[in-house]
C-alpha cells in the first residue's frame, strides 16, 4: 500500500486528501482556510471520524504545508513522510500545452507558472505548494492534473470565437472550459452505470456548484463546454453573469464612468450572477425558498439557461443518452434538478419523482421509460487526481 | 385605392417600396445608397420592369427624399402627393416604450430620438427621414414600425441579464433583439402554410442574413431571441462575433494595447464573424465553395452556432412545430440550410433534398415523415410595415 495525496491549492485556501492507492480509501483529509489572512483555519478529518482543528494566522502556503505535514506525522496519520509516494496538485490553467495530467519537472513547473496570465489567482499559488512540496518532500513524485486538459479534445468549431483568428495565433485566445477533472470523473461513473463503454455513449454533464459548467462529451471526450476563455462564461452563476452581449459593457461602463475594464469584469465575476439578480445571496439555499420575487427570478434564471445549455449541446450531439448532474447544487438539490427536468419532456427527459429524492449518492434519478436518462454522480475530483498520480507512478 | 410608402432608412441608405392597399400589390420600389458620400446611387424600379438610375452626390435624407417625392411624380408613379395616405418608418430600437407600431406624433418622435443611444447608427437617420416626411407629406399618416416590439412579450427570465438588477432598473440593461418584423412575418406565414392558428404553434423562426437573429416563438410571441442589448449577441455573422467571453476583452484589449472599449466592440461589430475567421470574406457566398480550410472553418462555425441556438430553443419552448428559414442566406442557401438541420435528426427534423432545392419561395422543405417541420419563407418586412400603416389608420 502507498499513499497518494491530492491537493488543490487556491489563492487562499489548501484543500488535501490523502488515499491508499490502490484501494482508493480515504486515510484524512482537510482544509486550510484563510491563508494569509488573520485567523486562518487548519482542520484535518483522520481516523474513526475524528478531527484536528486549530485557529492560528497562517502567513503563506509555504507555511501551510509544513503544518499539514508536521501534523501528518503527530495524529499518526503517517509514520515518515517516504510514505507519501506521489502527490497530485490540482491546476486550474493548463493552456493548449497539457492535454494530460502529467509528472512534474522544472520545464513543467515554469510552464505552469507561465500560463498565470489565464488563471491570475489560482496557477501562481498551486506553482508555490508545488515547489514547497518539492523542497520538503523530494522523493515524492508531484503530477499536475489540469483542470481544462479533459477539453483539450474539444475540436476547433467549438473552441474557437468568432473574431480574427489571428487572436488565436498570437495570443491563444480560445474556449479552454473548466472543471474537467469532474466532468471526466462523473462521465466514467455515468457509464459504469448505465453498463455501457463510454465510447458509445454521448453524455451531458452538468456540474452546478457555485461555479456551474455544462459539457457535452461523446466518445468520453469533451467536445463542447459552457465555460469559455475563463470560467466567467457560460450560465449564470453564484456571482458570476455568465454570457452576456459584449456591447453592454462598453454602455455600462459609460454610465457607470468607469475607465479601468478590470472593474467591469470584476464586477461581472464577483457582483453578478445570483448575487446581482437576487440582490439577497449567491448561495442557492438562501434564495430557492425565499418568497422575495428577485429570490425567485434569480433561481429561474439559473435553471433556465443551464436547461438552454443542455438544449444547445443536445443539438451539437446530435442527442444524448443521458444528463448527469454533478457538485454542490447538482447533488442536493432535487428542486433544481426538477426546474431543470420539467422543461425538458418533449426531449424524452423524464424524473422520478420519489428516485430524485436521493442526495449525493450515485443513482439513477429517471424514470424506467425516460428515453434520455438522468443521473446522479457526486464528483470526486480528489479521487480522479490521485488515481492520475497512481497511472503516472506506476 | 390608396398608397402606402414603407420606408427602411439606414445611416447612409434609404430603401423604400409603394403598395397599393389593401391590395398589396407593389407600385415602386427603390434604394438610394451612401447617402452623403461621393457619388450616391439613386434607383427606382417601377412600372413593368422599368428601371431609372442615377449616380450623383446626395448630401443628406433631406434631399433623398426630396428627391424620391419629385421623380414619383416625374416617371409618373404618382400624380400627386396626396395619394401617399400612409408612411411607414422601419425604426430599429423602440426600447421598451413601443410595443406594437404607433403612428408617430411630436411626443414619439421625439421619444424615437431619445433612444439613440440604443441604436446610434439608426435611430437619428430613422428619425430625420420622419421630420422630412412630416414636412414634405403633411397629410400623409406616419407611422413607426419598430425592429424591436416583436421581442416586447419576452418574459424577464429571459431579457434579464445576470448583472445586478439595478442597472436594467436604471439604465434599461436588457435583451431587445432585433429584426422583429422579419420573425413576425415569417412566422404568421408559417402558421397559414401549416394551416394552423398561430397560437397553437411553436415556431423557431431563423432569420439569416449578413445579421443572424433566431427567435422562440410560441402563442405568435416571441418568447427568447438571440440578439441582445444590441445585434452584437447571438451567433457568428458576416462581421459580427455573436456571443464571447466577456473576460476576453479585457485580455484582448491588453495584448493589443487598446484603450477605448468602444474600438474593441467596433472589432468585434466589424472584424469578426465570418470575415474574421476566414480573413477572406463577411459574405457566406465567398466562402462556401472557397476549398481554402480557414473559409471552410467559418462556414462550419456559422452553421453550428445557428444549430446550437435551435438546440437551446427546442429547450425553451419544450419542442417545437417547425423551424423557418428566412432571410439572404436562409432563404437561398440550400447548403446552409442542410448543414444547420442534418445535425438535428435526433429531433426529428428530416429535410427532403429535393424540396430543399427551392430558393426565396413559400416552401416545406422537410419529408413528410420529419416530426418537426422545415419551412422556407422569403421575408417581408416592407409588406410587414405596409400592412402594419393599413391597420392602425383605417
Amino acid at each position: 500500500m502507498s499513499k497518494t495525496i491530492a491537493i488543490n491549492a487556491g489563492s487562499s485556501s489548501l484543500k488535501w486528501q490523502i488515499f491508499a492507492m490502490p484501494e482508493e480509501t480515504i486515510i484524512a483529509k482537510g482544509i486550510v482556510e484563510r491563508i494569509g489572512l488573520p485567523e486562518s483555519i487548519f482542520t484535518i478529518k483522520y481516523g474513526n471520524g475524528e478531527v484536528y482543528n486549530r485557529v492560528l494566522d497562517i502567513l503563506d502556503h509555504d507555511i501551510a504545508v509544513n503544518m499539514l505535514l508536521e501534523q501528518l506525522i503527530a495524529l499518526n496519520i503517517i509514520r515518515s513522510f517516504d510514505e507519501i509516494k506521489g502527490a497530485g496538485h490540482r491546476v486550474v490553467a493548463g493552456g493548449e500545452t497539457f492535454q494530460d495530467s502529467i509528472i512534474i519537472d522544472q520545464a513543467v513547473l515554469e510552464k505552469i507558472e507561465s500560463l498565470a496570465e489565464f488563471a491570475p489567482l489560482h496557477n501562481p499559488a498551486e506553482a508555490k505548494v508545488i515547489r514547497v512540496f518539492e523542497r520538503l518532500l523530494p522523493k515524492t513524485t508531484n503530477v499536475a492534473v489540469f483542470d481544462t486538459s479533459f477539453h483539450t479534445t474539444m475540436p476547433e468549431v467549438n473552441y474557437l470565437y468568432s473574431i480574427p483568428t489571428e487572436y488565436y495565433d498570437k495570443y491563444k485566445v480560445r474556449k479552454y472550459g473548466a472543471h474537467g477533472t469532474s466532468h471526466r470523473y462523473v462521465a466514467l461513473r455515468a457509464a459504469k452505470m448505465l453498463g455501457k463503454p463510454i465510447e458509445e455513449l454521448k453524455l451531458i454533464t452538468c456540474h452546478i456548484g457555485n461555479g456551474v459548467s455544462i459539457t457535452a462529451i461523446e466518445n468520453g471526450k469533451s467536445i463542447d463546454t459552457s465555460m469559455g476563455f475563463t470560467p466567467l462564461a457560460g450560465t449564470t452563476m453564484g456571482t458570476r453573469s455568465g454570457d452576456i452581449d459584449p456591447s453592454l459593457l462598453a454602455y455600462l461602463m459609460e454610465k457607470l464612468e468607469m475607465t479601468d475594464m478590470n472593474e467591469m469584469i470584476d464586477l461581472l465575476n464577483r457582483k453578478s450572477g445570483l448575487l446581482g439578480i437576487s440582490q439577497i445571496s449567491s448561495d442557492m439555499r438562501d434564495l430557492e425558498e425565499n418568497p422575495d420575487p428577485k429570490a425567485q427570478l434569480a433561481v429561474q434564471i439559473f435553471a433556465d439557461r443551464i436547461r438552454k445549455y443542455i438544449g444547445s449541446y443536445f443539438a451539437t450531439l446530435n442527442g444524448a443518452d443521458a444528463i448527469i448532474f454533478t457538485a454542490g447544487i447538482g447533488e442536493n438539490d432535487r428542486k433544481m434538478r426538477q426546474r431543470i427536468i420539467s422543461g425538458l419532456s418533449w426531449f424524452g427527459c423524464e424524473l422520478d419523482p420519489q428516485r430524485n429524492e436521493a442526495q449525493a449518492v450515485e443513482t439513477i434519478i429517471s424514470t424506467e421509460d425516460s428515453k434520455v436518462k438522468v443521473l446522479l454522480v457526486p464528483t470526486d475530483e480528489e479521487l480522479m487526481i490521485a488515481r492520475d498520480v497512481e497511472k503516472l507512478t506506476k
